[in-house]
Formats: C-alpha cells, sequence, structure tokens
C-alpha cells in the first residue's frame, strides 16, 4: 500500500446541546460559522467552522455522530483527546483563557509554567471536551 | 473581549499503548514521524506528525494528558470525536478503507453511499478512536 498523505480535514466533537455548543464557539470565542445546518435530515443538524490553515471544525450531536458511525452511543471521557490553541506570547495565553471561561469554560488547570519550557493552561469546553491554551517558543501560530 | 482566530494548532488523542498507536499512524498509514520524543520526562512521551496545512497531530498516553490536563483518567468511549479524511474520489475510500483496515483498524461502517450524497465509511484505530473517510464533492482535499 502507498503512504497515505498525512491528513485531518475536518474534526468533530460529539456533544450533548448543538445549541449551547454553538453558543459557546460562535458567541463566546467568537469563531464565524453559518450556525446549525442539515437539521433537514435525521440527525443530520451540524455546525461548522472554517478555521485556520483549511480545517473544518464540526460540532454534531453525540447520538448523531454514534448511529452515524455505527456505534453505541457511549459515556463521555474528557480525556479522550486535546486541542490545543497556541499562541505568540504567555500573556497571550491568560487573554484567551479568560475569553474561555468569561463565555463558559470549565479550567481544570489554570494557565502556568509547563514541563517543556512553556506556558500552558487547560479548560473543558460545555461538554467537557479539553482544550490547552499554549505558548510554545518552537510552535508559534503562523495565522 | 476581541474575537478569537478560530484555530487548532495541535489534536493530541489519548492512547493506552503509545507504542501501538505510533506503529499504527507511521508504518500502516505510511505517516512521518520523528517517534516517540520526550521520553525524559515524566509522562513526557510523546509522538508528533506534522500534517498538511500546518496542523499537528499528537499521540499521548490517556494517563499522561489525564495527568497535564489536572483531570482523572476516564473510561475510553469511541464517540467523543470523529477525525475525517476526505479524498478525491470515490474509490479512493476504498483504498483508504483498506490501507487502514490492513493496518490495524476496526471498521464500524464499511464505505458506501452517505445520507448527505457522498460516499463514506468510519474505522476506529487501535485506541478505539473514530475516523471517517469520506469523498464530498464539497470538501475536496486541497494538498
Amino acid at each position: 500500500m502507498p503512504p497515505l498523505v498525512p491528513r485531518i480535514t475536518i474534526i468533530t466533537l460529539g456533544v450533548d446541546d448543538l445549541e449551547r455548543a454553538v453558543a459557546f464557539y460562535h458567541d463566546g470565542l467568537g469563531w464565524p460559522t453559518e450556525g446549525i445546518i442539515g437539521a433537514e435530515f435525521p440527525d443530520g443538524g451540524v455546525a461548522f467552522f472554517a478555521l485556520s490553515g483549511g480545517l473544518q471544525f464540526a460540532l454534531w450531536p453525540r447520538t448523531s455522530l454514534a448511529k452515524d458511525a455505527g456505534l453505541p452511543p457511549g459515556r463521555p471521557n474528557p480525556t479522550e483527546l486535546s486541542l490545543a490553541y497556541n499562541v505568540s506570547e504567555p500573556s497571550e495565553v491568560d487573554t484567551v483563557f479568560a475569553t474561555a471561561v468569561a463565555a463558559g469554560a470549565m479550567p481544570t488547570k489554570l494557565p502556568g509554567p509547563t514541563f517543556w519550557g512553556g506556558y500552558a493552561g487547560y479548560f473543558q469546553d460545555p461538554d467537557g471536551h479539553l482544550w490547552e491554551v499554549a505558548f510554545n517558543p518552537d510552535l508559534l501560530p503562523t495565522d
């Protein structure tokens, strides 16, 4: 088999309350979206956000995702994954973190120095999904 | 608060067996990586894969991620998220799917027509994380 292009085109997070999730990312963080589309299909209601670099970010009810994938709906687990939001300066970690918390995020680790020489904190979105807001001098955003 | 740039810099998946996970993505799918780095730090061992478009993909033990984030390790749940691998033609879905299965992926839904007018299938990686391999004429890869 030839090697596959290393690619992720969409990251979809399963959510319990789609409107609440869209409110967090759109109203709270300010991310652009057309809102909930596809609601004319059973289990079709979904929201897409176009991110920097061409990646798509989607929010979809956990029950819809489970059904579409052919799996039973599981019990949520916040440590399945972490999404990183890297920034250009340590102080920006604090600003982004405060924005997220003001929007309803739950901090699990307040921003502070990390073992790998950076500065970062973690929060959970309204569905428990984990985000790390990080300053890493070796991984600065390019957008 | 000003809106945040819509950005994900790293997607980290929690895994139970880091070497097995690296073998799946590197040896099985052919994705480039320097292999496991950071093992000199407690809970530091991690593998990074540079994806198209500048996104980083990381594999990190679930226990390390939980500890770093300040959360108890939870019970794995395969329907927390789905990562999509979009391709340029329906037949490519079958090829990519076969490559993943040959590498040890577990199919949950074999490739077939979708309700949104595309062609797609789902599999789980060795740690249960869900991938959708999809042809969507409205979302073709650009890399």
